[in-house]
């Protein structure tokens, strides 16, 4: 009896909500797939920051060392926003990245049928839209020495970008081996017109491109990338980029699907752990009335046997029982065009359940 | 009899042909508003490296210093795209802008009702769409130290964001002042949850803020901004931000209205001095077969004359003979509809001289 233990970090806003309609899904694949998780809870966030002085206390770090996953709602909200440094949210978000040595963050961009009129694009712009952005994770100027200093002409602030031939290739092998069992497409991003890093990722990237002789590969500049994304968003298959790059465009490829609410993350590391959780944010203006989206927490889980666990079969259990019941016109607030047929957050999940 | 200099830099690809009709129309407005300009050519980027051996030979750029403004066409080419940094066309883009101090990239977002459905947007959503992107033009990590060096990993490649108070006080007091003669919003794009130059930034628009009580201010993420112009593009009036973030969001903004081909651009120092060029590139693929459209490249000898000489009559008359012209049905490849019935380049050209 293999069991898996599975780190749950709820965070704030809508996190505990959705997490728990998870939570629920988790417990009914071991029912009916017979697979075993033990599941522990840490606080991380903005409730961490309230409870025990800290983002990212030292326990729910250890917490997650000793699991083989990661699921995690959100964290945020304009409580911590002007807290110093040390005390925001996000700085535990950096801080769980680097520690546990996430370095690559993967995004499905997919346009699911039902929202596709959410989209702000034309239908047939969009049609055929199914990417995944490879974010590079731990590096760039995300990481690099900040500080702040006197200057000819008074004080200057300076954020350093710094990136190594190795965390370019780890990060470069892993999209090509995503493109390897997709479309067989790479676009990789870097400012190499303007940037050493840029130049440094596009030699890795030409150096091991003739390792996958059937992947086609194009270098995009990012600012003609996020045209292009603009464009022909179904022209692409997977994009790589370093951290900056990959934040905006990733973001601005989730938005342009119209399915941002039902999106799912995969934040992996050497090995097969990995650290799940829905693009949406925190959103602490609905927190705590039921009436948040649980679908793409769920879906989280889904990519979490997919990519972590190997467990296809309750991997596409779940997708399924997602499809069904949004094919049956259950909607949360949301998704929903009729808002007074929305359903709750518990609803929803009891339904995906119901379905599995 | 006060007559105006300007620096004409033609440059590669479609340039030389876009330029000749610009240059036609400024001397249609000689004639009929009875301006006075006297025009001198320089080299500059491909043709620069070709014929001088640098992308930005010293002649051309005495020959800006000594003009009231410059006219750019476009720069650059597959040709040189392999060369070494000192020779390639960007690098020459990069080197005027430090030298001439033009710390200001304005770029305006206008969707032409013609252009309407070349957006990949639907219509209801570009609906009033009307922005201008002012972007920090010489500081950042564009010119931040640059280098390789060993690291612990192996080589490392390191580039590096700096901005100083005064770099952010100029450009926001800018951005400011554009916004009071428009919608009086501004939106203030940073990343100052991650990055010291952000945090910087955002420290500067907020301490000049109070100076202009009538603007609503918003501070934007990066990130969210690259979603926010999909989803809500007719809720912004002026955007700000720093450099490298400038270059992607304002190709997403400019994509996003269509109008991509048709859109001018400012680029600005102290006082009254810019260069005016063309968002649109050199498009060397359809360079020399006189099909390439010459209108954005027209109206940013209107927005010179709006912007550095203050001859607002001509400048709009340039504005209401492309409008007419437009609306007459004419049509260069790029915008036809039915492509059979598009005009070349000298033909939209003397259309629009004959309107003024
Ligand atoms: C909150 C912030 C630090 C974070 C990032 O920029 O990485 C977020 O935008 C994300 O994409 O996960
Ligand atoms: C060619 C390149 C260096 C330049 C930039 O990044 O500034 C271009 O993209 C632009 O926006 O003018």
């Amino acid at each position: 009896s293999d069991v898996k233990k599975i780190a749950v970090i709820a965070g704030d806003g809508i996190g505990p909500e959705v997490v728990g309609e998870a939570l629920k899904v988790l417990k009914k694949t071991e029912e009916v797939f017979g697979y075993r998780f033990e599941t522990e809870h840490g606080l991380f966030g903005g409730i961490a920051i309230d409870e025990k002085g800290t983002p990212l206390p030292q326990e729910t770090l250890e917490l997650c060392k000793r699991a083989d996953a990661v699921l995690l709602g959100a964290v945020g909200g304009p409580k911590w926003d002007n807290n110093p440094k040390e005390l925001r949210p996000e700085t535990g978000l950096l801080g769980i990245r680097k520690e546990l040595g996430l370095f690559s963050n993967i995004r499905p961009a997919t346009v699911f049928d039902c929202l596709k009129d959410a989209s702000t694009l034309k239908p047939e712009v969009l049609e055929g839209t199914d990417l995944i952005v490879v974010r590079e994770l731990t590096g760039g100027i995300y990481f690099g020495e900040k500080f702040r200093r006197e200057g000819a002409d008074g004080q200057e602030a300076v954020d350093t970008c710094v990136y190594n031939v190795k965390e370019v290739e780890r990060i470069v092998r892993q999209a090509f081996d995503i493109a390897m069992t997709r479309g067989k497409r790479l676009a990789s991003v870097d400012k190499a017109n303007v940037l050493e890093t840029s130049r440094l990722w596009r030699e890795v990237v030409n150096r091991i491109a003739p390792e996958y002789p059937e992947v086609e590969l194009e270098h995009v500049l990012v600012d003609n990338c996020a045209m292009q994304l603009l464009r022909r968003p179904s022209s692409f298959d997977v994009i790589v980029t370093e951290n900056m790059f990959g934040d905006i465009l990733s973001d601005e490829a989730a938005m342009l699907t119209g399915s941002i609410g039902m999106l799912s993350s995969a934040s992996l590391g050497e090995g097969s752990f990995g650290l799940y959780e829905p693009v949406h944010g925190s959103a602490p203006d609905i927190a705590g009335q039921g009436i948040s989206n649980p679908i793409a927490t769920i879906l989280s889980v889904a990519l979490m046997f997919r990519l972590t666990f190997g467990y296809h079969d309750a991997a596409a259990a779940i997708e399924t029982a997602v499809k069904e019941v949004l094919d049956a016109g259950h909607r949360t607030g949301d998704i929903a065009v009729d808002k007074s047929k929305a359903i709750g957050t518990t609803a929803m999940g009891d339904l995906i359940v119901a379905a599995i």
